[in-house]
């Protein structure tokens, strides 16, 4: 549970084709040109709106992704839908198709080209507290009540909404998004094209402690920080600690869901993608390609092999040394394997009473043997 | 466990009484016509203030919910308590009873009566940045800081506090509380008589993105909404998705606890309460009257029956179609069967033992039967 | 896993070291001095910078803690290592090593000596919304945008960063730390040197609805308060609900990793430390000097003997009455049966097949007798 979710209804773009170009109208092999698709039925149908598969009306677009949806493509009153180019019909379809290579990448084509934004003015609202020791790029977009501390370097097309703090010495990219109420501590790195949602945190200090004889903690200040490159987006109320020393690392690609918790010193690889509720403890590093359901846990002080799978719930306390293992469980085994024992585990008075019976059978035969 | 949880000592509003009536006293007999209980005792006995049961003093109300605290009720010195109509006592009770038919709510109607705020002036704060373009209600509060976008529609009677962020288009209705710091995303509608604690984030873009060949992740992005409707209570820092299209639904009466994670295009049914730190993945409805267990999971695209109970910390990965069940484990499994396969999984290391004294008996039985 | 985590990467005060005594340098031996601990080896050797033991490079300290990186001691190119007093070597090393009593403790100390923060000038800010009625101690700082409401008290050198909010009548201490977007809620107090980390929420309304008979839930208002005691540190996104009546307590030296759930009415004992995303709900209490790990499950109206150890993911739904016991898995169990009976969880498939071999042998042998 919990991996990557497209769902069904990811044709959010063809709002976006809507408000562009209502009251003008587009047909289905207009539509295909954009997105090197292949007609499969009438190219001049109208389409002047989008629509969810199992709700399509006439004269809307709709798209099958998830293959729990196939039924609905015989039903649907959609004018055209756009399909997997192997998709295979067994019964009638009546919406012209649109076969692509993927059709998850088609939408996302396509709503780059047609998606549209709040319109944000650039420039640096009046209400702001940007200090005269803060570099400002071009293009870049301050919103009201936000906070600039001295050092701090934000790039060009950036866009920071209200109520966010970027503390001493923070560097921000360009095309960088941060959402309303953001705090991002002192000495934090954050690259390019990276888009961070509503109330995250970023650089707060790591949970470290070192307990004296009484059994009192004494904090151990946390001297690093975090860097963030390139192209990754983080979901809300996320917090990413500092490194007690060095870098807390989240590599290029990377995307967090809401409310994660990464610890200090912890490295996530490229393009690894983690789903809501998840914690990764201290000092561990997770490889590049992952897919991590949510609310997992991750221990500290382990390193997790490139491409793994981890399903939702599970609880991974060693290192995962082979590339592309799938996990399950805690603590987190084999995947199949924890379904084989889980289906076992279902089955346990069953069991029980099987081993009673033959312990049963077993004694009335040496008795009878006996009496024999 | 996590199941909504009206601890012991929900004698809260009568803190209230206290500030309203003090140094004015009640009698038992007063505070009965109120909430239309049968006195058990001496009606005359005066009330001059609060206690919980463990610690009653004379003088003071106090009540009996939980089962679990009945003991008390032999040993307090409290004056009055409040009990369930069909309390009956095995031993001698000192207090006076007042007899209702349901606890809780008896306490919750005297609130009501009682219950003071904090008071708050209605009026924009100068220090808020308000769009004039937004449209403002009557007898409306606007904290400090406040942050309203243009198109933003606020109802009347409604308190926002500092430090909130209300995106371009919102519509939100009357009585409505934002604590400080909430975050509500364009295009998102909140109902009448919501209350949102401090630091939620309404509206942030669901988890969504397509993968190209590279590995790569692009976004889809994510154009639908949320809409809250009306009696919602949501706890602080809890996260709700933006749909990609259509939107992200929490019906009427909903209860949230803090630091839930709602992805996009969920459903949330009538009534249902839900507690902390649980997650529902997207596309799944969850339906009304349900009770959902702290740090839940709830896969992707999945539906759960009205009236469904679910244990805390339990993992649901497939739809749940009948009503009313109660579900525990990961993956949940029925309630009862998860307690008895659990009994069973602790004792597995006697069991393998007695697996393996079958064995060894029957190996040395058949050797006998040989020598025989 | 999740336990309070000394990640091998604490050498955090070496930078800071480096900050002050740069271009200085400083000996093993003057470490030595300042830490109390004993030369083994060069006390000469100079030391200009601080690195990790895995990546360490000459004129450099670094330091080992968990054991796990011991083998780096010996090929380290770091040219001092603070190690245990009873460090073994069984191969030749050739760092200096100073040997402490405590490796965690010492660096504390060191730290304290040499940790430099962003210096704060004290000072309320003019874009800070402070109430005429709100008292502020000496040498206080009170950053942009945050709001402090009638009746509030705070006291001396403390600093509170920027859009916090403190409510009506909230009480702070001195030598207390408030990162950004802290919100605190009416009536809570928190104690001396405390340190809440961004976007905690303090004295929210705990979760309590009393149902009528159509099913609907009604508020029962949460009128208690949170007290915060001394020498607390909370980590970002955390939440600690209000009581319903009286407090929510956490008591001296309790230390909160992020995205924690601390519900009405709870008590945290002295000294109890707890990873993150962990709940304990209502009215249950948690001793002293407890160890829970990350993603953990308390149920409401328990008590947490102290002492007592939680493995990361655990569910507790019954009090632990002894104290330091150490347990795991949900519902929990004492920790090492947890793990054999996952052990033999795991071989259930060959238990299955161990059970059906007995059963066809014990079959086939009766069939031979018989026809014997």
């Amino acid at each position: 549970m919990f991996y990557i979710d497209n769902s069904s209804c990811y044709s959010g773009y063809l709002i976006q084709v809507l408000y562009y170009l209502c009251p003008m109208q587009v047909t289905a092999g207009q539509i295909a040109d954009l997105i090197g698709g292949v007609i499969d039925g009438d190219e001049t149908v109208i389409v002047n709106g989008p629509s969810r598969i199992e709700e399509g009306l006439s004269g809307t677009i709709t798209f099958l992704g998830n293959p729990k949806y196939t039924e609905y493509i015989y039903t649907t009153n959609a004018s055209v839908v756009l399909v997997d180019k192997d998709f295979t019909s067994n019964k009638p379809v009546n919406p012209t198709l649109i076969r692509v290579e993927n059709v998850y990448e088609s939408l996302a084509i396509l709503m780059e080209k047609f998606n549209s934004n709040i319109t944000l003015s650039p420039g640096i609202s009046k209400s702001a507290s940007v200090s005269s020791d803060a570099i400002i790029g071009q293009n870049t977009f301050i919103d009201d009540f936000v906070i600039i501390k001295p050092g701090a370097r934000i790039g060009d097309n950036t866009k920071i909404y209200g109520q966010v703090f970027i503390g001493d010495n923070v560097s921000i990219g360009n095309n960088v998004t941060l959402y309303p109420g953001v705090k991002v501590y002192h000495n934090c790195e954050i690259g390019n094209n990276t888009m961070i949602h509503a109330n995250v945190v970023i650089g707060s200090d790591g949970f470290g402690f070192a307990r004296d004889e009484e059994g009192k903690y004494k904090k151990i200040p946390q001297t690093g920080n975090v860097i963030i490159e390139d192209n990754v987006e983080i979901g809300s109320n996320t917090v990413i600690d500092r490194a007690s020393i060095g870098s807390t690392i989240i590599k290029e690609g990377v995307k967090l869901d809401n409310l994660i918790q990464i610890a200090h010193n912890v490295t996530v690889g490229q393009n690894t993608a983690i789903a809501a509720l998840t914690a990764v403890a201290g000092s561990s590093e997770v490889g590049s390609n992952c897919m991590i359901g949510g609310q997992v846990g991750i221990s500290g002080h382990i390193q997790i092999a490139d491409g793994t799978m981890i399903q939702g719930q599970s609880g991974v306390t060693s290192s995962v040394k082979g590339p592309n293992a799938k996990l399950y469980g805690t603590p987190a085994i084999e995947f199949q394997s924890y379904l084989k024992s889980f289906a076992y585990f279902k089955k346990l008075p069953e069991i029980v009473q099987q081993i009673r019976d033959i312990q049963t059978s077993f004694d009335i035969f040496k008795e009878k043997q006996k009496t024999k």
